[in-house]
């Protein structure tokens, strides 16, 4: 294992630390329990916003915590949920009173730590809401989840919510909004490589030098199936085929592409797989309206990416056009 | 070699593409012969600003066009200079009477296009400085250098000038400042594992399993020595330690602290690095003022990263603060 780390142990902690460093103007860092929340948060008056969920995904989720997302994010162990009395902590900084939407990714120890948490707040008085995240098409149920994973559509989910929440929505108007961006995109992701979780110390799986895993999750758990590598056109055509037929979107749509990297592929592969998405996309009569490119939800230093289809209607184009400063995404401040 | 790609000899003109079609809204792709520019280029009045250099640096340095920093962008084939015959039409594109500054990282085939260019450029009656980026400490003189080469101090050299040519300042002044910048900044990277040039197909040189290269280059050329993995505390005192040496800074200094990915890095690591690297300024009696962590000049997929200090004045960081508009770097609009 060749990584740029000190004790394995110590890795969420010591770049938690290192981000507050860099960010000091965005975000306090709070060591124990351990999470990152907005440098004026709570935020009178508007609802507040958390996310979380193991860590190794990074800019997920604290590269999002700011104006016009999220108020507070809260990293687990690497590939591991956050615990309850990390979350609890975290919701009462993002609360000014207006209430809470957390944004939950579908893996089986986040949906029930944050349940926990919200619960413990709901008792001292905060009201809470659950936005699930379950965009992956690749599979139902898998080794971590009941259901759909929760994927790309995450990075989505957070913008347009923060949004909302951001221009003074309600609580029910900010829990709507975050669901009507879930029911509306869906993502597939490919991965060439595996990846190695720090205190593991070797690869959480095997590829073969030819191979490659169509449909995989962002912990490295399985996918739909192992297939020779391809090029990148066919891989596009393999990723997209499964998100247009879920997503039932009619031709003069407008949509948001977002090719994600998984962490450690190149910035022009990830182009070169938009290219491709763009002229698939095209032939269906979808319009790319909006666009992003780059490694937004990863899996450590795995090599693949991850395609998001997002249909777009008018007050989600505002809401992602709206202006966002956080260390991972910043627009129009 | 396993990449998401098509035809190996395609890459560069695929990748362009892609950057082309995802972003409309800042960018022009011409195709042949290939180059970037600024949607808006030549802008009245303003002094053009124009890179480029090998590909498989990005989001160096197309990622970098647009308000407040690059006005095109010159792509060569990956890891090899553009030639003159795509500088001259960028370098035209860029001009609009108040005539360009090229930022040229100092390796030889760049040094020698974007001279014949210059002069060429010249000949057609447009007035072209030439700023020389040559912030490496690791090594004088290298595979394809003469003196030290140009790395990541390139980003910082982009943003500031950009900045002077987008308030208005003249032609000499945008050169005085790129050359101030350069002046201020020393950088020194590290490699834990190869990068693979597509239409090569192997890697570009092999480290063992327990062995990483201290003051690699951006091509994966040759750095001071290699040595047994070492922690990222140690790895980052031996990269800031001759950084440091070289820039004889005073204590009391505020500097711009730069910690960049080669590309395969996942951001939690460059975010530990920027911890240690931030305890050893503060030792130092340093103060950083702004930070930038992410991959912003790479090699490729390769894995490691590089520590850039930039000493700061006034000016610099009321630049540095200016807003910029570019696919890879945004901020105050």
């Amino acid at each position: 294992m060749k990584k740029l780390i000190n004790d394995p142990r110590a890795v969420v902690e010591e770049a938690v630390e290192g981000f507050g460093l860099a960010h000091p103007d965005l975000v306090t860092v709070t060591a124990d329990p351990l999470f990152i929340a907005r440098k004026d948060a709570p935020v009178a008056g508007k609802v507040g916003l958390v996310s979380g969920g193991g860590s190794g995904h990074e800019p997920l989720h604290a590269g999002f915590v700011g104006l016009g997302m999220l108020d507070a994010a809260v990293p687990g162990a690497v590939f591991t949920s956050p615990t309850p009395d990390q979350i609890l902590p975290a919701t009462l900084a993002a609360n000014s009173g207006a209430g809470v939407v957390q944004i939950v990714k579908n893996y089986t120890g986040d949906v029930l730590n944050f349940e926990t948490a919200a619960e413990l707040a709901q008792a001292e008085g905060v009201d809470v809401r659950s936005v699930l995240v379950n965009d992956d098409v690749a599979v139902e149920d898998s080794l971590y989840t009941a259901g759909r994973r929760g994927v790309g559509g995450t990075v989505l989910v957070e913008k347009i919510a923060g949004a909302a929440a951001e221009r003074g929505d309600s609580l029910d108007a900010v829990e709507e909004i975050a669901n009507r961006v879930n029911q509306n995109v869906r993502t597939m992701g490919v991965a060439l490589s595996a990846c190695t979780v720090p205190h593991a110390g070797v690869p959480s799986f095997d590829l073969a030098e030819d191979e490659i895993e169509i449909g995989i999750g962002i912990h490295g758990e399985p996918g739909r199936h192992r297939i020779p590598l391809e090029n990148a056109d066919a891989i596009t055509a393999r990723l997209l085929s499964p998100v247009l037929e879920d997503l039932q979107a009619a031709p003069g749509q407008k949509v948001l592409l977002f090719v994600n990297g998984m962490g450690g592929t190149p910035q022009s592969e990830l182009y070169i797989v938009f290219r491709a998405a763009s002229q698939i996309l095209a032939e269906a009569g979808l319009e790319v309206q909006r666009s992003l490119v780059g490694s937004y939800i990863t899996a450590l230093e795995m090599q693949g990416c991850s395609i998001s289809v997002l249909k777009l209607d008018d007050e989600l184009v505002e809401l992602w056009d709206a202006p966002v400063h956080t260390a991972a995404l910043r627009w129009g401040v």
